[in-house]
């Protein structure tokens, strides 16, 4: 009787229509497929039972969080070989499809047979996949997503080990790729506060500030007066005390407070940095309306947003359902230039946007390293399908952003007064790192 | 009896609802209005005939055109004084209906019954005005159309005088206001060439060449090949003459073609400049498309081209008629956003956009300058109205862009190829003059 590995890549071959790019381990030890390739692991059974009982990304992404699936070797390129027809331009709907072919009943036979046949599971994986292993019981579907789907209340020691010191959770702005993580983000967070052209005594409202690198930054920096909002109060107690212990407690205020909900404008200044990612289609004008309404005529927005290509037939995209579901539920995309529009109806005039897609890719792939350097760590201080989760969709999206598959723009915005004096100057390579 | 200047305000002020802002003199040489305040002229009784027969900007526009209606004074006070209103966002349909009161009887009746009393026009008008009266007979309404509206087709001898030895007729790229219109020129021309990052042995098109400037300068300075193309035959021959003169001819061809005919692409680099504002918001899918394909993959375009703000309402946004009807018979403007989605939309990824909006204000004032200091030249090498009109229409778009009623923005955009690699420099500060 051919081994499991043999029968799992017939099966594949049969549901995908092409044979698999990846060599496969079954959860009895055997392999299959082509040599020298990342290693694609089915440690349980259960992984082929939660394709067969859910064909398409979840049943994968159940798969890995609960960690009867995995990788051996290099985890991005394993998921450029499995995923990189996945990301043609329209084609998700399709590529997707094709893994619901395991719903056809011949094929689901020939999947429960296999399982009927077969030991059960792998040996446990050695270190640091005991993390995972352990974490298998545990985490029932039902839990892991109740879990994960809070993603900012992962705990801040998490996000140090993932950040590093620098703790901004958001594109960085590199010299060259061989630069620092810390260095990018500060030039970054300089970056901003020249495009706004903060000056001393003006007032700065920041937008989802996180864990306040950015507040600290311009008071300390350029002088200002800042506000952060965050709707996270772990976030919020974190940056209170960098602002005590930095003593800028008299110019710099944290709040736990939605931006719909400030009464204290206007600001010369807003920074608005990987946040409106959750804003949505439906709120956006919104969005745009009230910031507009937040600034003194003159002052200026900076819009630091994720974006994704817009696609022939709109109906065909879907964000990945993987990180819909277990990374970002409430994350929406859009296409730079509705973004454009949408701030101009808002009536800001729009002066300069950035595009910032490859220091995105580096900047996730930093956080990757840094996350398995202390995945021991990592995994003690949240759960072992947690930080299986993180690590994957955060070298998915480094993937998405280097194939173009995804975007990331700075945009900036004045509330340009009727007098139609913008107050920027005739050039702008001072705005320049 | 009131003098006709008197009764000319009366009835602006019952027609308008509120006094006019600038002083009158009527054909009877009487003045009434506020002192020291430029002077609107109105030089014949036609001038009324024409805002009676047909109320709004059209009357007015054909009054000046034909030289009944004048302005002594500083022209840009005038209209700031006159249209300001006009140029509220979403205001224009309003306002422009404002003149459209002169349809109600009762003040139809009070012209009419000031043409009958006082004598028909002023005395001829001193130099250099006796341009504009000499040419008042020789232009009837639809010979002034017909000759006017053929933008391009104006003589290069005339745009000379206006654009200056640069000889480019578009937004400059000024280091200060105090600069010279020939050096912005040369800084804006350098400026679109590293956007593209043009190299020796490129091969660049520019789409809408005009007397070639573009071509020379890249081909010159960054040793590409150029294809320049325009569909004016005046533009062609001086083109060719000056780069057989820079003896460039082994390396820069000038075509009498529409883009849309081009058959020996691909480009490594297209840039178009102040050319998509004639293709029109039906096209302009098309256009981008074939500009697309026209390029390699990793091949860029930049974009230079004006835009209108967004309206609340669309259905009430009008280009200026008289613009329309007299200057770029088929310009058409749309908001910046539209354009970024327009080129995302096929197959661009947009990596930069600069906005230049005050660039095109000081360059227009600059053409304004240099055709009053050659009126007399510019009368003769054209027509007293059509001169007049220029004068007008370059005054008017100035006050545009400084009231942030219009802007123009560089939009780089890349053919970025399946790999995911723009070929862009992860730092633009090198694109900055």
């Amino acid at each position: 009787m051919p081994e499991a590995a043999r029968r799992l890549a017939d099966l594949a071959q049969q549901a995908l229509g092409s044979p698999l790019p990846v060599r496969l381990r079954a959860w009895d030890g055997s392999e299959y497929g082509p040599p020298g390739t990342p290693v694609l692991v089915l440690r349980r059974r259960r992984a082929l039972r939660r394709l067969l009982w859910q064909p398409g990304e979840l049943g994968l992404a159940r798969a890995w969080v609960a960690g009867d699936l995995d990788v051996d070797g290099d985890l991005y390129e394993a998921l450029r070989l499995l995923a990189g027809h996945l990301w043609e331009r329209g084609g998700q709907r399709r590529r997707t499809g094709r893994l619901a072919a395991l719903r056809d009943p011949a094929l689901r036979a020939v999947g429960r047979e296999l399982l009927k046949l077969t030991p059960p599971w792998l040996p446990p994986a050695p270190p640091p996949e005991e993390a995972r292993t352990g974490g298998g019981a545990r985490h029932s579907l039902r839990r892991d997503k109740r879990a994960i789907s809070h993603h900012y209340d992962v705990g801040n020691a998490f996000y140090e080990r993932v950040l590093g010191p620098s703790m901004v959770y958001s594109c960085a702005y590199w010299e060259s790729p061989e630069g620092t993580l810390e260095d990018a983000q500060e030039a970054k967070l300089d970056l901003v506060c020249r495009k706004l052209a903060l000056a001393p005594g003006q007032r700065l409202l920041d937008v989802g500030c996180g864990w306040g690198s950015m507040v600290l930054h311009a008071a300390r920096t350029y002088g200002v007066r800042a506000v952060g909002i965050t709707l996270s109060e772990e976030q919020a107690a974190y940056a209170r005390k960098r602002v005590a212990d930095a003593g800028l407690a008299d110019r710099v205020e944290i709040r736990v407070q939605d931006y719909r909900e400030i009464a204290d404008g206007p600001f010369d200044a807003i920074s608005s940095i990987g946040m409106a990612e959750h804003v949505g289609s439906a709120r956006y004008a919104e969005y745009a309306a009230d910031l507009f309404a937040l600034l003194r005529p003159g002052g200026r927005l900076l819009n630091h947003q994720i974006a994704r290509r817009p696609l022939q037939d709109e109906t065909a995209y879907e964000v990945d359902e993987f990180i819909g579901r277990y990374v970002f539920p409430d994350g929406e995309l859009a296409p730079v230039g509705r973004t454009v529009a949408q701030l101009e109806e808002a009536g800001f005039e729009v002066r300069d946007v950035e595009a910032l897609r490859e220091h995105y890719a580096l900047t996730l792939r930093s956080w990757v390293a840094n996350l398995e350097r202390h995945w021991a760590e990592a995994v003690r201080l949240t759960s072992p399908g947690r930080a299986r989760v993180w690590r994957l969709y955060m070298a998915a999206c480094a993937l998405s952003f280097e194939a173009n598959r995804i975007g990331v723009n700075q945009v900036l915005a004045v509330r340009t007064p009727d007098s139609g004096e913008s107050g920027l100057p005739l050039r702008t390579r001072d705005w320049r790192g």
